[in-house]
């Protein structure tokens, strides 16, 4: 990144330096670092390819960041962590295996992009492991229960159904590092139907034995469509289940 | 654990370790070491609390375990997750929910006994996590895997198949730490009866779009019994599926 005119370039970039505010320059360092940091493991990220990648020296990036690699790799976690929870967002309208199926392509997008951070935050023991990016993981995984809750109309959530909401989001963490280490294998679209369906057979196993679950469940089940993911999960399986007729 | 005749113990505790071989002064030390990480997280528990536990003295810890602590750690975690594997082992006659109950409850109960050391391994930010402690839960993961799918009668898994039990296993294990962190509500019959229904529900929901998983699933359906939990399952859930007219 520094090759060519060695004696110019310092000067042009202090120019650049001044275009930019406090806040950009830090935007800039961060995005710089995401995109390091989303293809390869924190400890193969040092500090010089951030400020390289960025166009930025050294001690520039120990200005904005004191705390050196961690507090960046924070920094850059912080915003990744605030990106996924947009894709959260989704309108409250519209048959729900339909909502989720679009958060999930939007879930999806974001793990393709950031495969390896991605990666080395969940499956643990990198050495950009703290407390902190702990808290951010969890912070995460609970705002997306409580998107999944809010679009299931559950106000007071009993123990059973959050269960199983807590549990779906790590199946579906789970469910993404098996196909970024599978070399993003099935297609996309075919992992989020089946995450969507797993969604379906974890609500309605919960179901049986949680009345709150039932309810949901049920009004749930009245604003899905025939053609759409539940309508075809629901006439598949059934000949399935119909075979064992010595159960039902 | 030193209080009383200081001058008369450490003969009788020579005498004591005499009796021992390395190798059971060893596993004494290990068993020891499991009691404490299993009620304190990993940072709370210190070599002289092991060595108080056991009788020994700090030294002879050492003698054992010259890498201390970690070292320490880590054949406790290696010892564990033996134990773990052994709850893992079931004979492979009669119905296949039947044989995930059985399991499961062994399962819980190995949770139940060791819930500190249990739930500072899979929440992460351990400071006792190394790449060799997330490879021991690594190897615990496959073991419990291959024996489902063999259980299943799944000789060559594919991809669906495989993700849905790898993704059923995080499960497990995401909602027995729902479990501890909720003092260990509902109770343990509740928790393993909900988790044979996930299964199910997730292998239905699998089998829908991959003939492998219909297969298994249309055999392993044959084995159930009226009685048992697939065939609870889905009496109660075919109502509620029933309601749901317009999409069948």
């Amino acid at each position: 990144m520094t090759s060519g005119s060695e004696t110019a370039q310092p000067t042009a970039r202090r120019g650049a330096y001044r275009r930019l505010s406090v806040a950009e320059r830090r935007a800039e360092l961060i995005t710089a670092a995401i995109a390091l940091f989303a293809h390869n493991p924190p400890e193969d990220v040092s500090l010089d390819d951030v400020a390289a990648a960025a166009g930025a020296s050294r001690p520039l990036v120990y200005r904005y960041f004191p705390g050196g690699k961690q507090e960046l790799y924070e920094a850059a976690l912080r915003d990744s962590a605030d990106q996924l929870q947009e894709c959260f967002v989704e309108p409250e309208t519209g048959p729900l295996s339909e909502r989720l199926s679009r958060t999930m392509d939007r879930y999806l997008a974001f793990v393709d992009g950031h495969a390896a951070g991605f990666s080395a935050l969940l499956q643990g023991g990198s050495v950009a492991e703290t407390s902190r990016t702990n808290a951010i993981v969890d912070e995460v995984r609970r705002t997306a229960a409580g998107h999944i809750l809010r679009h299931l109309g559950a106000t007071e959530p009993g123990r059973p159904l959050r269960t199983m909401v807590r549990t779906w989001i790590t199946a579906a963490e789970a469910a993404s590092l098996t196909w970024l280490d599978d070399g993003r294998q099935p297609p996309k679209e075919e992992l989020r139907d089946w995450l969507v369906h797993h969604f379906v057979g974890s609500f309605i196993a919960t179901a049986v034995n949680d009345p709150q679950t039932t309810e949901l469940a049920r009004s749930a089940l009245v604003s899905e469509e025939r053609d759409g993911p539940v309508g075809i999960l629901l006439r598949q399986a059934l000949p399935l289940v119909y075979e064992a007729e010595h159960l039902l």
